[in-house]
């Protein structure tokens, strides 16, 4: 459980940012280099890099090397989670209302019973 | 477009807290007063503040005074703002995947048809 709160920490953080979740959108469609990633942002390298430093710092993106070609790939199950936070919110907020109609039904009921 | 965009930083900006997403969990069940809300946590009244300062600010949580009880209660539009941001990448990239389906069933046709 903590576990999974740090990392919702860190994933809502990276999604914070606008550039980051266009990141996240183009790396939905398929794997991409860094440079094509980068290629739709008017912004120097070294800034660009920090923004993929917290995607992959939160988990959201992994990338490999292979010579100098840095090719990123979505962990979709990551965005998943953070999806689920959402999810679970309303299957909480939503049991606590059935179980207040539950409640409800067993007042009418005994106030028709007396 | 831009609103949206701006809204979102600042909406995953506040749920990249634990103790944000818990006021956001709690706020769920209905409204309640800043002592209700900050009684679970072991943190100074200031720091605790500080948290629902972001809330504020982000939109997801409206607050109201009488006399000298600040009252909150949730945004859920903006709550669901945030939850709609998935659903969208989910959209594109399934319109992608559906259009490339089609793409390489056009292929396919006119290879049979050759």
């Amino acid at each position: 459980m903590d576990n999974y709160r740090i990392a919702l920490d860190a994933i809502f953080h990276a999604l914070s940012d606008p550039t980051r979740r266009a990141v996240v959108q183009r790396l939905g469609e398929g794997p991409a280099t860094v440079s094509e990633l980068s290629e739709p942002f008017d912004m120097a390298l070294p800034s660009f890099m920090k923004h993929m430093r917290v995607l992959e710092e939160s988990g959201l993106v992994s990338s490999s090397k292979s010579g100098r070609v840095r090719t990123c790939t979505l962990e979709q199950q990551k965005l998943a989670a953070a999806e689920r936070w959402f999810e679970e919110q309303r299957a909480l907020w939503s049991s606590r209302y059935e179980n207040l109609d539950k409640l409800l039904e067993q007042l009418q009921g005994e106030d028709n019973g007396s």
